[in-house]
């Protein structure tokens, strides 16, 4: 377990982003821009890449569809679309409010998984205007990641767009936080010693998220019957009337109310997590939505997931006295750090290299199991069940296990490709945008904000410079003695 | 002139630009990609630019909606959004077919305008849907380019648009067109000695792009009465039947019919250009559209545009004979080439920057006289009355003219800059992105196809490497000898 932080401590930690974030977004005025991806030589160029000669890609495609694949970046292009009805736990603050989110989203897939992210808000939340304009939007598009989309209707978004779109469409408050989240569970679960078929789980909250997450985690081998749901009304159950008389609109949560729960328990929190091997919370921002008593009455070895941000519903340490051998939050200062960010860009980056029509339950779990076994690798412990963000390996091998499901599934355009080229491809797309951000800081593309030190430039572009700098003269006076000497300076800088 | 190439000489030049093109194209997959323009220092800046710091400029924005310009890329970024209905001279090739365009109008945003480009493609023809969608679309961005949409519906969607959006509406193959024709007739007219309010215009052809050329043509000062305008079946004027019957479809053409054509002229081509001082024809794919009789038929000294694509209405050489003394075409291969890239980058990057309401026409006729006189600072000559592309100063003048015409308009919402102030600002951002690109092909982050030798880094880019190069150390043997040796190259370096 990390430091123990007073809820003091921890506030004033918890500010400092939010300062740096007041101060250096308009440093930048934007997260993302567009960048050039072909040559310019010349301005002779622009008759390739404009008219006249891009007409004949065009026709190409006219021919063959397709071949918008190998002619355009559509292959690489996710838009990240938002209402802005349900932004982080702000609530409904419009489409311009929750811009700097999704410009960030756009970052974290290119940063993460090489994928052209790009930003788009709508300027409506009526859920029909939004399928439709998803719809309308596809042709210059690989996919789409539905985000922040307030729930009932970011269900029926998600289940339309899925049914009736020719590319991915990914809702990654519900997909990505449920596939992060599967594989904390995996791996808790080694650490505890208990089967997945076996365990009792309480799931403490019933939004999208753990909605989403409850889906999954039944795929993967949990009993339904030996789960228990709670709302903002209580213990969910075959006698909830008021989901019953609106279960057209609440469709997921009405059939929750069928399947789980099988003894029909009632209450709330508290009769939920008694004797249950597993707490999954995501629901409101805490602390003291979870009391430690509760912690306490649930079976050995409890395993407590604390998700709701910005602080979990109990401070970690407030679990582990009660008991808890393995907590997890969705932030970075405490360990077990369950984050949508170790899923979505390793996730798209697969589906999109092998083109596969949409991202099944089953590629989910295929990258929940990969990014589960990074960890054990490393060796597991209560305090280390998921990797963190800065293991590189991550993204690629998650590319890969996914690309693989797909093929397996029969839903791959592209299918002659292995784990070990798929990993590779995605390796060097993921590296190359690394490169060129740290790059565009060392050269000042980037600018740093004040009291920065720029990194060094990569290898790539010191070679470069070197190749460029003219070569010593032969004939120049003291040429004897000046010899080695260059060599050796060339030898350095060739060498970083 | 240009040298007079055969006809089987120029389908030869011709069709390079597309096998290069299609051999270029799936080399690069695409020609614009997502970049980060923030620092990525560690992974604890995603703290800053994703949750928890994001927050903080979300919430701002959502106080004050204005702030999205501080807080994101919306300020930069223009969306190329077409249906593919009318791509070049290709026709209804479709949404994915037409995305190489849009790609190339992005890529064009960037390196000459340093505007944000993002393509959009839209999977309907539907007036209505596309009026309603780019509606949608406005939250995120800074302006949006309308682009190869068929006519008569690009009218009603622009002038649509224009009235009911909140940021700046522009479709390119009206605006763009018309901006850019204009500054070459300003010259052109110089050349001859001739003056607007005087001359009679002959338009051939009758589609958005001469609707919208006569249009600012008039605004700059031309009488309506003195022009004549051809479309598929003849010349225009209020006996036109067929446009009286559907002039609710055809406004703009309806229009034409009752305000030109004064004397009642009827017939064709050949009647519209007899004792006319300028023609200009935006018609069908040449030669042969217009004779050498019909232009030996107008005034003294005449002026001719031919800029159908990919082939002129006649030869230029062909109107040069028959007595032309200004020729312009839309091709790079001839003289006074009218092309829309002199255009649109500098005039979205002066409305974004001042953040105007719209692109008025009076904005355009200040872009187009900038451009005028930009060619007449170089000295005018029958075969030069454009700027080429190639003039770097091209873009940020034509961005300060526009700003400033936004200022005095009143609908500018940024008003405290100057001329000087606009155009150096702009130069840089334009500046930045062609570096960036031409880094991009030092360092290697752009591929180079098959023998093509890699441009010279930028100073900044060498700078930054000799900065992280250890210094040599002071305690070496040989210090003396080496010392001025090293100094040298060190000296070579910094030079570049």
């Amino acid at each position: 377990m990390a430091t123990q932080l007073t809820k003091e401590e921890l506030l004033a930690k918890a500010k400092k982003p939010s300062a740096d974030a007041l101060e250096l977004h308009p440093f930048y005025r934007g997260k993302v821009e567009t960048m050039l991806k072909c040559c310019v030589r010349d301005f002779s160029d622009f008759a390739i890449w404009y008219t006249p000669g891009v007409a004949a890609p065009c026709k190409a495609i006219q021919a063959d569809p397709e071949l918008v694949y190998q002619h355009t970046n559509k292959w690489n292009t996710v838009a990240v679309i938002s209402d802005g009805t349900r932004v982080l736990g702000l609530g409904d603050i419009g489409p311009k409010a929750g811009l700097p989110v999704m410009e960030g989203k756009a970052l974290l897939y290119k940063y993460l998984g090489g994928v052209d992210g790009v930003a788009i808000m709508l300027g409506t939340k009526d859920p029909d205007k939004i399928i439709e304009t998803v719809k309308l939007l596809q042709p210059g598009l690989g996919g789409v990641n539905l985000e922040d989309i307030s729930q009932p209707k970011c269900f029926r978004i998600l289940d339309t767009l899925r049914a009736e779109c020719e590319i991915p469409i990914w809702h990654d408050d519900q997909q990505g936080t449920a596939t992060v989240t599967l594989a904390g569970l995996v791996n808790a679960l080694k650490v505890v010693g208990k089967k997945i078929n076996e365990v009792k789980i309480a799931f403490i909250g019933c939004g999208a998220a753990n909605v989403a997450i409850s889906r999954l985690i039944f795929a993967y081998g949990a009993d339904p019957a030996r789960c228990y749901f709670v709302d903002t009304k209580g213990l969910l159950h075959k006698g909830r009337a008021d989901l019953e008389a609106r279960q057209a609109e609440f469709v997921d949560k009405w059939k929750l109310c069928n399947i789980s729960n099988a003894e029909g328990r009632t209450g709330g929190i508290a009769e939920a997590m008694k004797g249950v091997d597993v707490c999954i919370a995501l629901s409101q921002s805490g602390p003291g939505v979870i009391q430690k008593e509760w912690v306490a009455s649930m079976a050995k070895d409890p395993i407590v997931f604390l998700c709701a941000n910005p602080v979990p519903e109990m401070w970690p340490w407030e679990a582990k006295e009660a008991g808890a051998v393995v907590v997890a939050t969705g932030r970075s200062d405490f360990p077990n750090q369950v984050n949508n960010s170790l899923g979505f860009p390793g996730i798209f980056r697969g589906t999109l290299d092998v083109r596969a029509k949409t991202i099944t339950d089953e590629m989910c779990i295929a990258a929940a199991i990969e990014l589960a076994k990074m960890a054990e690798e490393n060796g597991l412990t209560p305090d280390y069940i998921m990797p963190t963000m800065d293991e590189v390996d991550i993204f690629p091998r998650e590319a890969a296990a996914v690309a693989m499901k797909a093929i397996e599934q029969g839903i791959a355009r592209i299918t002659n490709v292995t784990f070990q080229q798929e990993y590779e491809y995605a390796r060097k797309l993921i590296m190359r945008a690394r490169g060129m951000v740290q790059d565009a800081m060392a050269t000042g593309y980037i600018a740093l904000p004040k009291g920065s030190k720029p990194p060094k430039p990569s290898r790539m572009v010191v070679k470069a410079v070197a190749a460029a700098t003219p070569k010593p003269k032969a004939k120049q006076p003291a040429k004897k003695t000046l010899k080695p000497a260059r060599r050796a300076v060339a030898k350095k800088k060739s060498a970083r």
